[in-house]
């Protein structure tokens, strides 16, 4: 079969942010499905913030994108062949195709989607991963109660949004924090935050730690950690006792190996990190949503009918050709997104 | 009433190790019981490394003591002379009594203790709070199941003498951290640890990293976090995916202002700390005792029976006098103590 495809593939490791020269758009051939299979041609794509951390050979929750494969990533699209029962053509799909106009895997890897429940761009954002994360993330682990207040940073992604709107759904205070005055004006009138700080106008961890005070007078009970950094240190002296710090990214280090702003913050450092998870009798944990995707069905059943429904608002940024994912990646990476990044591959 | 007593007064706050001058041992008027409280003649008093912390005038869960105020703590003996209907002359008593020969508390603040149960000092110790925040912080936030592995460092402690001996009980693997090679010896011989590590056989927190490695061959699922610095340094690149860290203290910072011996290594510092969190998806969780006192009839319901039959074993360790009470906490803040630091009074 001489048919070709096109994928994005990782040409070189970055050494702090990623540059053009890390990424190569190339052909190579068409898959074919085998039995069990489904061949996707893929419509959008989503980037993501983790996929930063599988470029590096690093220990982490899972194995880097080797050199010359294919950029990791979800992706939804139209089936086009398929020797499994489950699919046809025609049909609608989600699954981690990666940076590719097509994708082939098996059907019990995939999710249907279904255009008639609203656009299918929304499986890659608010009613999927990055969604799921902020609902099950807020849930379960910040544990949120009516008249308690939360913090979450980059407040206008698709996981701080949906942290957001469902905190204030419960009756919470909710604080965002995002980079620029334009974000922080889209968390306050998209999402209905309370109020939304710019952390950029803020030159220290000192002086963000003092804005976020006024806006919290009654201290901070969730801080939904996704960023790490400048916003960590201004949080941490913030958190009332019995404060619930769930972690599902830091964002601020992703691009500096583990170092990045804030890193230095006498706030996070060891020792006044750890006396304040023990003096405010803290619960922090660590967590990634591809461990809990059997929640993905309580998630769409509960949140699905809000988005339909426009009581959960979402926002998509969205690039245009495959061949442009790499700078889209890059500009998010910095903030340059607002709402939810997707690439229109087709 | 001309009656005196005895206390030992915080002279000034320390910079650093407390030394002699920290302490006034001194003579004051005997209390005499309102209505509702009760006198008791102290027989032991307990010397806890939590005590450090309420000599600083620093953020944390306590107020501290007041320069010239009593010595914080608790102590058990005699009533002889009671004001309440739940105590008379000759029941024996634990209360927050603070460094002292006497004190008068009211009755709904102490708790009864039975001399035919045993020794009235295992209120102050295996039966009272240390063993008490053992058994809570194992049990409730570390989680444990048997197969795992859970290291413990202060092993021959209060605290991590109850942790690794009920996690024992569990079907756990047991490896414990102390500082000397008697301490290592008493944790295997006396408390059944697996292993135990001489902390100061280690010069960094990465050749102890090596050692625990090797004890630790599966990783490590729980580690109770009570000490700091170059423990929870070698410890946190060998927790195991969904591990549990119960934080009840850490002593090896309480001398340094935040600032103690590992402090500066990288694997703690605060985004490579963090990144653990997230990327083994860890559950750390700060606690103090005395939120989770109505857990003491639980306990004692639990634990009492098998510190009666010997099947949990106890030390104790016990200096003379209470003008002495300076001089064996200071020495318990440098690990000079083997077992429960126990100061007898009268």
């Amino acid at each position: 079969m001489t048919e070709q495809m096109h994928h994005v593939a990782l040409a070189s490791r970055p050494d702090g942010a990623p540059t053009a020269e890390n990424f190569r758009y190339e052909a190579r051939p068409m898959p074919e499905p085998a039995d069990g299979e489904v061949l996707v041609k893929v419509h959008y794509m989503s980037l993501d913030p983790y996929m930063r951390g599988r470029m590096d050979d690093a220990d982490s929750y899972a194995k880097p994108v080797p050199v010359g494969g294919t950029m990791e990533g979800g992706a939804v699209g139209e089936v086009i062949a398929s020797k499994s029962d489950r699919f046809k053509p025609g049909d609608f799909a989600f699954g981690m195709f990666g940076w590719a106009s097509h994708g082939c895997l098996p059907a019990n890897q995939l999710r249907k989607v279904n255009p008639a429940h609203g656009s299918i761009t929304t499986s890659l954002g608010v009613l999927g991963m990055p969604g799921l994360t902020g609902w099950y993330g807020l849930t379960e682990l910040g544990k949120p109660k009516a008249g308690e207040t939360l913090v979450v940073a980059a407040a206008t992604g698709p996981v701080g949004s949906m942290v957001g709107q469902i905190a204030k759904s419960r009756g919470l205070r909710v604080v965002g924090v995002a980079g620029g005055a334009d974000k922080c004006k889209m968390a306050v009138e998209t999402f209905g935050f309370d109020a939304c700080l710019d952390h950029r106008a803020y030159a220290t961890a000192k002086d963000l730690k003092a804005a976020l005070k006024a806006e919290c007078p009654d201290g901070i009970d969730i801080y939904f950690e996704n960023v790490g950094g400048k916003v960590l240190a201004a949080v941490m002296p913030l958190m009332n006792n019995f404060g619930r710090i769930p972690i599902c990214g830091m964002i601020s280090w992703y691009n500096a190996g583990g170092l990045g702003a804030g890193a230095a913050d006498a706030d996070i450092t060891g020792p006044n990190l750890w006396r304040t998870i023990l003096v405010r009798f803290l619960s922090v944990n660590g967590f990634i949503i591809s461990n809990h995707f059997d929640r993905m069905g309580d998630f769409l059943a509960e949140v699905g009918p809000k988005v339909a429904s426009g009581e959960i608002a979402y926002v998509e940024d969205v690039a245009e050709g495959l061949e442009n994912a790499p700078a889209a990646f890059m500009s998010m990476l910095k903030g340059g997104n607002m709402g939810k990044q997707i690439v229109k591959v087709a």
